[in-house]
């Protein structure tokens, strides 16, 4: 991690980011879109993608985006060798930060320890609600319709040794509709995604660029607050 | 439950309500307020407010309203014989539906039989996040704060023989901001509760007016869903 830049380093600087996948890497789309539509303004540069399974679709967009990948199997092997096989692979590429996008395994805690509050996880619902092991994908959004929930919508959050536990970095309400389905509403909540987890990804970055811990980021908007709520005691 | 007109009632038809409140009762006098400023539009007639404390400021609130009161302690009593006497009390009154407003007690099980999903209670987060034993006033707000989340907000949900695990019915999100002290996002999610208690126990006791089963609330607006979401990755 010796290539952060001091804070006075000019405008455009960039960290070099892994990004962690086990299925098709939408999120990873989004990252590559966001850097390569804006490049300048994108405080990172995504120069490794890692995935758990050799069958991920992350990997061909990577392929693609002309970034290198890394395939990391970790079932069946022992923790150890799966961890120190990971810490090289960051090294070597000069990682300085990491964002998951839907990895299903644990980050080992080696890495964790390395790069604390330097990795960032995407998960669909608000956290602490409707997270942990087994909460992923379709799970998550089932899970929510079946409390009853009417407000969900994605987390941004720092990684640390268990599931989804780590600090809140970012958060997006959405709105749970009548009749929606898993899939409605997994569409939704991936809309926010793409727009907040970029968002988030380049406020660390620029925090960490700048020598500064990053805080965390209010969710947005005027339109947002008790002001906006009707007068209407029929509403809505 | 004999008082419930049937679908063919007139417009302006009301259910008969108690309040359960331990505390201040910033709630109760929200729905008494709702109810004195539009008394034609309001399905309900608060008729009751039970306490488990003499000292309730809500007791107060009631009786300047010239709502009877009624206190039914619960510590250091024989929960069945508790349980008699607040079935016989809200029966008494011909109570057709219960709202709680900080109420701290668990509603006993022959009540929450006997009213089942005519029994409402608001919390201050969004539940299933920061709610069971003990969640409850300034603790939810600073397990909320200790969280990182940046999203939170009232829920309003149908109450079973659980703390905060009935059915949602209809939740706001509010933003957690920069600098929030528990006190600061309580009376954030305060005014969002105000709001939206009425608005949900309106849309219950129409629904029962009607014979209907209440469908959920959506989260409002269209200022609400992604279409809303800044285009710009360096959000906000």
């Amino acid at each position: 991690m010796t290539s952060i830049p001091s804070a006075g380093d000019p405008v455009g600087a960039s960290l070099r980011a892994a990004v962690f996948a086990s299925g098709g890497g939408s999120n990873l789309q989004c990252l590559l879109d966001v850097e390569r539509s804006a490049p300048d303004e994108t405080p990172w540069r995504i120069v490794l993608v890692v995935s758990d399974r050799e069958s991920a679709g992350a990997l061909g967009r990577a392929a693609e985006a002309g970034v290198t990948t890394r395939v990391i199997p970790v079932s069946r092997r022992d923790p150890t060798e799966v961890a120190d096989e990971t810490v090289d692979v960051l090294t070597d590429a000069a990682v300085d930060v990491v964002f998951l996008a839907g990895y299903l395994r644990l980050v080992p805690a080696p890495v964790v320890a390395r790069w604390r509050r330097r990795i960032l996880n995407v998960h669909p619902a608000l956290l602490p609600s409707f997270g942990g092991k087994g909460m992923w994908g379709r799970h998550v959004h089932e899970a929510v319709l079946a409390s009853g929930a009417r407000v969900t919508g994605p987390t941004v959050h720092f990684v640390d040794e268990e599931y989804d536990e780590g600090t809140i970095l970012a958060q997006w309400p959405v709105p749970v509709k009548a009749g929606d389905t898993p899939d409605l509403l997994a569409k939704r909540v991936l809309e926010a995604e793409h727009r907040l987890y970029p968002a988030a990804a380049a406020h660390l970055c620029r925090a960490l660029l700048a020598g500064r811990t990053p805080s965390p980021l209010d969710a947005p908007g005027p339109h947002f607050g008790a002001s906006a709520l009707p007068l209407d005691p029929a509403m809505p």
